[in-house]
């Protein structure tokens, strides 16, 4: 089978992408917090052949009025999750988002490292740089670094990491017993790294991992934020409403990343889709409308807040309009521009608002049977919009096992999708190029 | 059972604790990234019914003239390799030392509550101020944090994880699916800590750890270290020489504790001893001698350059004496001026000194039969010297079996250990009061 498949991620936010998924009776409520739940969605989404898992971040408690955005927030720290997850799946990459914004570059790449070596290749890091404010005050400040200072601290904090990554040769340790050398010095290269925001010294203390180099994910989708994934990234994850909108995106991608020199195929874009699964067009609707259902109004209006760029709307009457906001740097102009011309469009009230984007958020949505959801994936995978899709689902583990044994079965009918892992490392799953590491 | 029984942790350093281990036939010598190396450990330890695995760490690789040295900084960053041994133990505390010099409070705090998450109650953090200055130069720095500085950051840093750990009452996350309340106002507690090394808002985003408090062990044996251990220090990790210097040290750390209103039993004393155990004493210290042969001059000289406070030995001829080095403030003053006497009082030239610490590296070592080691365990454990002891071993796994299976069984036989736990977290197996979370 060597014509292109697609590539799946296996998006993980503890009980779902939904925000009133805790609420629904075939959830568990407190899945953030419970290993025995990620192992089996990690088997499952591996059984699945997915390519990866990933997991989502925030250094910070959710804030805002209701009580339920802490539902968000309730979740292991995802470093030490994937370390435990290695151990219990043979084959699944393992992606984890870690912020620039807020930590050092030195701890971010012996962690990373770590991680590759537990899992025999499979790690992975979501390069952001925080659209949670919050996260500010956990780490000395007042206010959250500003839009272009969290992009040129990015920026270093990214080739620090992969200096770190490259400080000793996949030959330095030569651990010769007989006599007593431990490695070749030739194969070690201290980084002496002085720049704007850092200087470190290296090497790191950990031997090459065996991908050389962790793949690096980028989800920054601002005139900075693609600028940087595209000199840089191995994978973009975006939110793209539409396949138009999907199509200048990857369009856009793949020629910046050309004038670094990268070829197409360097660059992986995997867009979000929103998916729920049903036998029918209208059971899987129905199964829709009972997470729609459990949405608290002020619940939805919180999250509307949050994706808008970190506003407090708790102010503004549910029955009223979405109120004009001033553009913020937190990167979510597009998205403000989008959501307030649906909210017009079609009339909706700022609670009908919130309830609109409680489940995809953003991103693209698709509810129906397997063969429909099947039918636009491909779409957008044959038609310049996608490399291949993170697959986020209202609820856990029962969103992901629809998924798995419902879409994953006719995407491998239709050869768009492996039907077995060939390679061992997350490099070799994404058709990634190997990182030379003589 | 209810008289008093002894503590023991395993400390696992890669290869051993012996600085040549890693050459010896029966070691094998990439250990320290391999994963199935540390989980036969954890399993043996386990099945050995001791309290608790500690893993030491640094967070920049070792330097020094001879290739060596990097054995021992060659493995796992701790996290997330206790992480992964979460899943294929138990029973068994899992202790890491992480440094409070270079990190940030808010990601240790919530590390180790999500390994004690992970794990069911097995977390433990030792606490330390980084003894290699090296470290410095991979966060910024040039010089190391001097010792007063390093340990009044170190006391506000143990005040902000503690705060953290302490966000959320133990029955804050209601999580009502009926009525959409996910958690209890009451039982969310901000920090909002202001001081004069951290501004930390908080709350932690991760629901209270299964411990409260995830146990909190520290090793400085300076001034400053013991005022602080004696006030916040669950566990205290040291190296003592002898019985009568072992005895003063518990005297010490025992009264100061008192002062700070804190029974006895609060704070467990447990040095580390080197244990070399054989089916007689002859065999027993031919296996030694096995470890010391393989000792290279210049590697010794460097780890006792390192131990007296990170000076560069290499320029001084190795069959010279111990040159006068300068106090540092790493402090090492105790072990300088220890070495310096035994040197002088046994006639040892440079190369022989660092060959004597090659092994215990200053802890307390004992070469014997099961029941010799056992005695000497039990003396200092019966006379105000030792509620416990970290074992350190000169290499792995082959001497945790031995402790595991021949020294143990012979301290259960005296009624001096326990044959089963009777815990679940590790608070329990160390006797530390729970921690009341309400
Ligand atoms: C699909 C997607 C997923 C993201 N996931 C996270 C996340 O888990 N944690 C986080 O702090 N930021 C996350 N971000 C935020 C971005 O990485 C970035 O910090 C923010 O969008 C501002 O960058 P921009 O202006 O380039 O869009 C995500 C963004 C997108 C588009
Ligand atoms: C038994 C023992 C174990 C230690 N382990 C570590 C370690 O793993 N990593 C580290 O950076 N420092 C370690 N230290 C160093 C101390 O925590 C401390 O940073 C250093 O000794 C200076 O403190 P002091 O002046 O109070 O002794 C250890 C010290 C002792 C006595």
């Amino acid at each position: 089978m060597s014509a292109r498949q697609m590539k799946l991620g296996a998006f993980l936010m503890a009980t779902g992408h939904h925000v009133a998924a805790w609420r629904h009776p075939q959830v568990p409520a407190d899945a953030g917090l419970d290993f025995q739940h990620y192992r089996h969605l990690a088997q499952v989404a591996e059984a699945g052949c997915f390519d990866t898992l990933f997991l989502a971040d925030s250094v910070a408690a959710a804030t805002g009025d209701s009580a339920s955005q802490m539902a968000r927030s309730d979740h292991f720290e995802p470093l030490t999750l994937l370390s435990a997850l290695s151990v219990v799946t043979e084959r699944i990459g393992l992606i984890s988002t870690v912020t620039t914004s807020y930590n050092e570059p030195y701890h971010v790449a012996r962690q990373f490292a770590s991680l590759d070596h537990l899992s025999g290749g499979r790690a992975g890091w979501n390069l952001v740089t925080s659209d949670a404010a919050a996260e500010a005050g956990n780490f000395g400040r007042d206010e959250h670094i500003g839009h272009a200072e969290r992009y040129s601290r990015a920026r270093e904090f990214h080739q620090v990491v992969t200096g770190l990554w490259d400080s000793w040769s996949a030959d330095a340790f030569v651990r010769d017993k007989a006599s007593g050398q431990y490695y070749d010095p030739a194969g070690r290269r201290e980084l002496n790294h002085v720049g704007d925001h850092f200087k470190v010294k290296g090497p790191l203390n950990v031997a090459r991992s065996p991908q050389g180099r962790p793949v690096v994910v980028q989800a920054g989708s601002s005139e900075a934020g693609r600028a940087l994934a595209a000199r840089t990234a191995d994978v973009i994850f975006t939110a793209q409403p539409s396949l138009t909108a999907a199509q200048a995106f990857y369009a856009d991608l793949k020629n910046r990343a050309a004038t670094f020199g990268r070829s197409a195929d360097e660059l992986k874009i995997m867009p979000g889709v929103f998916v729920v699964v049903g036998e029918t067009q209208a059971l899987a609707q129905a199964k829709f409308e009972a997470f729609q259902d459990l949405v608290q109004p002020e619940v939805g209006v919180a999250l509307l807040g949050r994706m808008l760029g970190n506003f407090d709307l708790s102010g503004y009457p549910l029955d009223g309009p979405l109120p004009e906001l001033p553009l913020t740097d937190s990167g979510q102009r597009s998205r403000q521009q989008l959501l307030s011309e649906l909210a017009e469009r079609e009339h909706l009230n700022l609670a009908q608002l919130g309830r609109r984007i409680a489940g995809g958020r953003g991103h693209f949505s698709l509810i129906g049977t397997a063969a429909q959801i099947a039918d636009q994936l491909q779409l957008w995978f044959q038609n310049g919009a996608a490399d291949g899709f993170n697959v986020l689902v209202p609820h856990l583990p029962g969103g992901l096992e629809d998924f798995a044994r419902q879409v994953v079965p006719e995407l491998q009918r239709r050869g768009l999708f492996r039907t077995h892992y060939t390679g061992t490392t997350l490099r070799e799953h994404l058709g990634l190029p190997e990182i030379n590491g003589r």
